[in-house]
């Protein structure tokens, strides 16, 4: 408890600084060296004061030179809570809520905060509209039948070299195509569990795996998750040995946009593989980063094949190709077995159209570009609820992706607040979506993933005015 | 009992007459008024002798011109056995059995009788890449999002408009778009069932259902099945209080190519109906008929909408497309639910293409063309296994669909001939993987879907050669 206090003890004086701009916004910080010197402590107990610092997202490092004052730091609202452990009986599930809200994406005149993708005009279609001409005159008569089950080999071949982040870690052999990452994760829970299993996921958690979950006779622990740094670990600890998979969005989760630091991904993996418990782990947000780096998956982490590595370029190039992936570990031949029987093969088309998409280092040039947008987009987005929004609200610090948390005054209920603003041609995803409990309803998620105009701005200024009219 | 003698006496008497010729291929059969003034029977005991030389392929029905000796009548080898009711415990699943004859497929230098598509010189290739550039072009950005749930409104009326077989029974509404018909199904059971219940099913059936009924912790009871008119409606009823469902390839079912005559279907729905017992009527090979005109499926029996009917243009179109639908009368919302949890969308773009390919009777055009080339095929491959397969074979007299079932001489073992044919470069589907239990070792699946040459009357040649050898 001693060693405790006392990082924490330096991590206040820091954000004090950090508060009254002595440290102002860039600045670089002391090397860890200097404050271990300065206060006379451990290289480990300077370490975690920064940690700390970096957990409140006050500031950040930058490959190679050191900690900086975070434009983070500037924000004005403070974090959403974060969910305590529920243990209570089964509520009422929110599938009505679900559909109400999905009901609405096909009208074209509501502002949608509410999808689940960025919008289509961050989307290189033309380029990829042309990508599907040159393919099918490529494959000419190749591709109208089934292919391998275990999808192209192209396209596993571009995942496995594109994937950087795991240092060689797989190869094509290593990967199932699927269709999207939603379906991978069905997948991936109906090979490693049975009716009456448990599994652990997030909360506030996406609300497809939720449904997932209960449509495969499986139970859900919803573990208490940081809003910066992710699934708390002591919680799950404490949960272990019920549990039969977890199935995680390790990097910039779905809907609070936190990142697990590399610690906690170890310290996960090797829980986990002690108990030889399986990982979901769903990365499809991964390549969205804010920060200096791609930041790495649980995967990379993983001696003995107990994680399932989900991806897709659904959030990221293309929703409605529906092409996924899975480097399942040592599950994959349970995985392969499974596609069969549901699907029998992906479509070829589209999977070669992203493989040449990859080969050609075009997506990487895409993400560049979406990414310095979205964050852009991010900011531009805090600053208009900042200014138009209740001064109680509470909003996330997303690391990456393009979602925004928001917790609001309690008497706020989002359920009743979305039929509301729809009728002024606003839609966002009331926080009661994605919890199996009877919580979240004073929250709601903002999706940012669209080109910020007058529009947007005057809608969030509405939606604001909304909030401010309900008590 | 007496009523039954008498008109399988007529049967008899007439089935003679066609043996010695004294009937005559393509002759006309006196009336059904005749037969009963002839024999001094009532209307329906004439009908009922007539209905079972048919049941026996002996005679067919032509549109408004009464029965005629038909080209089957002519066959040499007697049809397979029914299968027994078997209770016993279940055995070891033929899963590595499956896993091997499909690990054979990418090898092109292979005799495919395997397969279970047509060969994609049946299939109008060149037409459908011309499709798609179309459909590129035309939809410009609108295909790349997610779409709706339900799937393309344009590729759901087209299926509507076309399904005259079901005389406007369905419309767009009515239909969910599927990832191919084993996506269907593999929706409807989870819709319709929980873990522990119990399915009908053909028997010999179609493996991937008894792999999806085993993957959903169901059970599944094999009902005998006629190799002329299908599941055996007496045994049915004798387990209809156990069932929770049926699952059923009403038209040309797979692997027996069998019919069920329409009175067979209004039975099957109204016990059905009576139970409230879904029926997921699998209806893929319902346009590949050899007969007058479409079948019709249970669904046009169907008021109280306790059939889900599944289809796609996997067997007859565009395999690769996975594009398949389901309308699942009362089951809609469920079916519509599972599919948003576990896919999100069907991809947009071959579903334009083949909303376009109906649209403008290029459908109809290719089945009858598909339709034609299929039974000049399968009369030729009937014809060479009566030359080159062994004297006691017999074999199914399939009305519709691509698939042959031969039952070979109680010594073969069609597992181990496989292993033994495939070094000699040719592939069928042995008849093991058709079946939960213990038998059909010695039966087969041969795919005649593909264009007749030398090489493959060779490779039969061979392959009878094979089956003399072992035995």
């Amino acid at each position: 408890m001693k060693k405790e206090s006392l990082y924490l003890k330096i991590a206040k004086v820091m954000e004090e600084q950090i508060s009254t701009e002595t440290l102002k916004l860039g600045d670089k910080l002391p090397s860890i060296r200097s404050v271990q010197k300065l206060y006379n402590v451990s290289i480990n107990t300077a370490k975690q004061a920064y940690l700390e610092l970096e957990s409140k997202s006050l500031i950040e490092p930058r490959a190679k030179s050191g900690y900086f004052v975070s434009k983070a730091s500037m924000r004005k609202f403070p974090l959403p809570s974060i969910g305590k452990f529920k243990a209570s009986a089964q509520e009422k599930q929110p599938e009505d809520l679900i559909s109400k809200v999905f009901n609405t994406f096909e009208d074209k005149t509501i502002s949608h905060f509410s999808l689940g993708v960025p919008d289509k005009s961050m989307l290189p279609i033309a380029k990829l509209n042309k990508g599907v001409i040159n393919v099918v005159r490529r494959l000419n008569d190749d591709w109208a039948s089934y292919e391998p089950v275990q999808g192209s080999v192209n396209l596993r071949r571009g995942i496995a070299k594109w994937s950087l982040v795991l240092e060689g870690k797989i190869t094509e052999d290593d990967l199932v195509i699927t269709s999207g990452a939603m379906n991978a994760i069905f997948n991936c829970l109906m090979a490693v569990t049975k009716p009456g299993d448990t599994v652990a996921i997030e909360s506030p958690v996406y609300f497809g795996i939720v449904q997932i979950i209960k449509s495969l006779g499986l139970k859900a622990i919803e573990i208490p998750t940081h809003p910066i740094t992710g699934v708390d670990l002591e919680a799950i600890k404490k949960v272990l040995p019920q549990l039969n998979a977890c199935c995680f969005i390790s990097n910039f989760s779905n809907p609070l946009g936190c990142l697990m630091p590399d610690e906690h991904k170890i310290e996960l993996v090797r829980m986990l593989t002690t108990y030889d418990i399986p990982l979901i782990e769903d990365d499809l947000y991964g390549n969205l980063f804010f920060g200096p780096t791609r930041p790495k998956p649980c995967k990379a982490f993983d001696e003995s094949g107990i994680v399932l590595w989900c991806g897709s370029v659904s959030k990221t190039l293309a929703p409605g190709y529906r092409v996924g992936w899975v480097a399942p570990g040592k599950y994959k031949e349970k995985i392969i077995r499974q596609k069969l029987l549901q699907t029998i093969s992906t479509p070829s088309l589209y999977q070669e159209v992203i493989a040449d998409f990859l080969e050609h280092g075009r997506y990487d040039h895409h993400l560049r570009m979406l990414r310095s947008k979205l964050y852009t987009s991010c900011l531009k987005f805090q600053r208009a609820i900042e200014e138009y929004f209740p001064s109680n609200t509470k909003i996330s610090q997303p690391q990456g992706g393009f979602m925004l948390w928001l917790e609001l005054d309690k008497k706020v209920d989002t359920a009743e607040l979305f039929d509301i603003a729809i009728k002024q041609k606003i839609s966002f995803a009331p926080g009661r979506m994605f919890t199996q409990y009877n919580q979240y309803n004073n929250c709601m998620r903002l999706n940012y993933g669209l080109e910020w105009n007058a529009q947007v701005e005057a809608d969030l200024k509405r939606l604001g005015r909304l909030i401010k009219a309900v008590y």
